[in-house]
This record gives C-alpha cells, structure tokens and sequence, in this order.
C-alpha cells in the first residue's frame, strides 16, 4: 500500500490461526488477538485445571488422522477433568508442527476440536502455534469448574472400600497395537478406543458423596491403582476375572497387557458397600457401566491381582512411564 | 512387598515429578499428585489466561543452560499478562524431553522456575511430564488477574495516539546473535537479554486508564506495531531515530533487525497526548523507561518507519512468523 512501509498484510502464521482457529474460540478468547484470554469465573463454582501433552510417536501414531489428534488431545484432558468430578469450561492449547506442515492438516484438526466442542461444551480459550524441527508437539491445558469442595480427590479411600473402574479395561493398549497393525481389529472398534478415548464426565460429575477416591486409568490399571494405594495408605487386592473386558479384548486373549497397559480413560475409585445402590443409580442416569474389581485393604501400598483359582498373577510392574 | 505384587515404588517419571516440581507446587495443586489442580479465582478479579510453547533450536538454543530456558519460559508467559495489565497468580506446564536427559538438567531447571516465582510471586498449579524422539518441547499457561474491565487491549487505539515502547528494542535479536557468537557482546548483555526478558509487569499494572490499547513485543517491533494497527483500523508511522536502544545495540549498528527482530518482550502501548504525564508518573512508579516512536493516523493498516532525514526506510515485512 505503501512504497518502502509494511504492508498490511497477515504473515502466514496469523492467518493460519484467524482461518482454523478464529471459529473455535469462545468470546473469552477476545477473537485470538489478544495476548490473553479475560474471563470472569463462573461465579460459586471452584475452578478445576489440568494439563497434558501429547508427541507423534509417543502418545499418537504419526500418521493418524489429524482431527482423531485433536479430539484425543482434547478428551484426554476432559479425562482429568471426568477424574475430579468436573464440568468442561475452556481450553488453551500450544501447537508445535514442521514447517511443512500442509494447511489441510490444520483444518482437519480444527475440524475435529469442532466435533468434540460440540460434543462436550467448551471452547477455545487461546494458544500458540509454533514450528518445531521434531515431531508435533501438542499440550493442551483444560479449565473446568465443580461446586465447592466436591472435586473427587486421590486420596480419601478407606479399608473395605469397593474398587470400582467405569466401562471396559485395555481396549487402549490393545487398540495401540491394532492401530499399529499387530492386532486383528475387524471390526476397528479397538483401534477406536486407542484413538478416542471417552471421557467419562457424566459419571465423574455424579460421583460427589459416592467415591471415597477417584482417578482416571490413562497409564494403566495396576500402576494407577498403585497410585490411590499410595495416596490412602491402603493395600489393593482385585480379581483378574472381575475386570471388564470389551468382546473384541476377551477375543485378543491378552490379559496382562489389558491389565497393565495405558489410554484406558476410565474412570477408577473406591466406593463403600454402603453406598453401591447409590452408585448404580448414578452409573445408570450417567448411562456408563460400572463394575467392582477388588477391594482396599489395611497394609502397604500393594496392588495384588488374583487370578480365579485365587492365586496371584505376576503381571509385571506395569504401567506407563516416561521416565524410570 | 509381596511376592507377585506390584511393589509400592514410584515410578521414574512420578519419582522425577516429585522431586524437582513438588516444591514449585502451590497449594492449589493438592501436591502434584491429583489429576487436576482445584483453586478458588480471586474474589472480585477477572482472569486472564494465555499459553506460549517454546521449542529448543526454535526458541531457545539447545545448549542453553536448563534454568535459563525455564525462566524464558515463564517470562514469555509473563510478558502476555504485563501486556493485559495482569497481575500473576499461578502457571502449568508440560514438558517433553528426550528419555535420556540426565536428572540434572530438571533440576536446573525447576532452579530456574524456584528464582523466578520468587520474584514474581506465582506458583506452578500443574502439568505432565513426557519423553520425546526430538527437541525439548516446553509449553506454559499462565494465569493471572486483572480488576473487571481493566485488561489492556490491542484494540482501542486512535488516530493522533502517540506511539510508545518501555525499555529498549533489538535487544533480544542482537542476542540471539551473541548467544550464537555472531555478535560480539563482551558483557554478556545483549545474550542476558535473550536468554532472560523481563516481563513489564509494574508497568502494565498501571497502564490502565493510560493507554488505549497495548502488547508486547515478541515478533518485532514493526510486525508487531502492524498489529496494533489492525486491531485499532490505523495507519502508524514511528521515526526510527526515537526508537530506543541499549548502548550495547547502538555499538552493534543493526537497526534494521533491531526494528524487526523477535524476543524484546517489552510493551508496545497507544497513549494519547493528554495522558503523557499520568504515563510519565506510571513509569517512573514501575522504574521502567517509556520512550514515544510515532504516532497513530487515519488510513490503511501500513507501518511507515522514517530515518532522520525524513524519508521512509525499507525495513522489509520483518518480524517472525513460524508459518508463511
């Protein structure tokens, strides 16, 4: 417009963000042209805030879909938020991809937090894109909001509490493997469930003066429960038989993967005997099914697995790390 | 423990979490050790939320020391709520990194992070850990508060506003240069300013009522400014002789990259002629130096820079975009 000025023009990555990104976001996000996000709490509400993030070839296979990425990305987060008894308010998510990158990658993915907005009420708060020489790198952080001192906390449960888990248990570890081509999915249902997972929100939110503990299962079932082990002082003891299985998992045969393994997103917690009818009625407005695996007991933070003829199962020390 | 079972240890990654980032944790955080943090917003504050990425090769150099580029981190953070008149309250994480980078690499940088939330008084609330195949990808969102209606906006601003930046500019792109030994920079300076920005906060906490709009400079001062002069729907013509620059950017004689170079992190803010001694006053309160470029005009989103003699310099469409 201007010989020797600077013409008015978007550069490519601000386009890039007012073309995919611009639609997703919430009036909190003052159209993305800001350097924040202002936003009034909700008011009587406590603010619930989890973050996780996710690598091509660590956490999702580098040429899945991109919008199945983004939906993942999303509903692992709204897992943590299922996991505190929460209700989705917003997100902010950063976004590292190679420069070549082509613009239809973006568009799937916004394509795919568009589904799971709808799907799960929120929107998009704010970010940042960025190229990275490396894998694409993505974190999202999640903001959710529970009625005062009812967030579902790790730690709370006591000795002969039920262990509960939501839904079935290793569909994620083995639609790892399906998705890597290594297992028989004919169905894709598996590959599915790797894929995108359920965030179990209804079930969570209704799980307020039910579960005495809860966390969701995301780097698998023994580790995790080693987690609210440690965080109540307890001891686990569950029933390899009692946990549930999907049909397509009893007909992969591969139960201590299904035991051991990540990306279940269920919902895991101790519930007193007291309280079980009052659970089932929540499962049931939730429309999740629930189903008791073991019990807490007094003694050292030990998960023991019993098999069905009641001896235990040596299934390894289990579970997903990063870092050991 | 028991023959078996799984013993009660932590796992590497939970054993790393709680080591370098439990201390960093605050209250909120119920110990890093939930699925989520649970904090009740200031009574009476609005938030403001915003979420930068960094990745090593792009953002920081590899070899830069780990508490040095934890404290970019946050700074950059920072530095968006500085440029919303946020006040900070608290920060999540996630970090990728390669599986073999040695304990002492988090413990330099959670050092990092310890040094700098004592002096801006926040605290971490969240955040995931994981391994990656390529470059250290860090992202952080911050969170901070603002009184209703009082957060900066990089709209609002009006023909005949004056033009005006805190600190001096080209710092950090001259850095970049130092830091790769490109550039001589015999005290370390203009490295330290690259390596470590330092977010306006006291001065954008006083900016309201002041300036009609403002940002902070993290693109380059022109590709920013152009910016400014979208949101606002004007013309901004700045003389590059105002612009302010260190002694030590002086010595380099780049102006050029000075105006269009990334990383200043300083404000760039609209103040009308009426408001320049209230501006004076914020300043001198914040202890940081405010200096007028230009100023705003009618017309088109353009951004003329003038040389002392009065005719338009060719600064090119500067300024760091990550996709063109």
């Amino acid at each position: 417009l201007s010989e020797g000025g600077i013409v008015g023009e978007l550069p490519g990555e601000f386009a890039l963000i007012a073309r995919h990104f611009r639609p997703l976001a919430g009036p909190e996000a003052l159209g993305l042209g800001d350097d924040a996000a202002v936003m009034t709490a909700p008011a009587g509400r406590q603010l619930v805030i989890a973050a996780d993030a996710m690598v091509a070839g660590v956490h999702f296979l580098p040429d899945d879909p991109a919008d199945l990425v983004a939906r993942k990305l999303l509903r692992t987060n709204l897992s943590d938020l299922a996991a505190m008894g929460a209700t989705p308010l917003g997100y902010l998510m950063t976004i590292s991809v190679p420069l070549d990158t082509p613009d239809g990658w973006f568009a799937n993915f916004a394509a795919g937090l568009a589904v799971d907005q709808a799907v799960f009420g929120l929107s998009l708060l704010g970010g940042d894109t960025t190229s990275t020489p490396g894998p694409i790198s993505l974190s999202l952080t999640i903001l959710g909001t529970v009625a005062p001192g009812t967030a579902l906390r790790r730690s709370g449960a006591r000795a002969g509490d039920g262990i509960w888990v939501s839904g079935s248990i290793g569909d994620g570890a083995l639609g790892l493997l399906a998705a890597k081509g290594e297992l028989a999915d004919a169905d894709g249902y598996l590959a599915g469930r790797y894929r995108v997972p359920q965030p179990r929100l209804a079930l969570g939110q209704r799980l307020h003066g039910i579960a005495r503990a809860a966390m969701d299962v995301s780097d698998g079932l023994v580790q995790d429960l080693g987690h609210l082990c440690r965080a109540g002082g307890l001891s686990a003891e569950i029933e390899a038989g009692a946990v549930p299985l999907s049909p397509q998992a009893r007909v992969a045969g591969m139960l201590p993967l299904c035991l051991t393994g990540g990306d279940d997103y269920e919902l895991l917690f101790a519930v007193p005997s007291a309280r079980e009818a009052a659970l089932r009625d929540a499962a049931a407005q939730a429309g999740i099914p629930v189903t008791r695996i073991g019990h807490f007991h007094a003694g050292p933070p030990v998960v023991v697995v019993r098999a069905t003829d009641g001896s235990e199962m040596t299934v390894g020390s289990g579970g997903w790390s990063h870092f050991r």
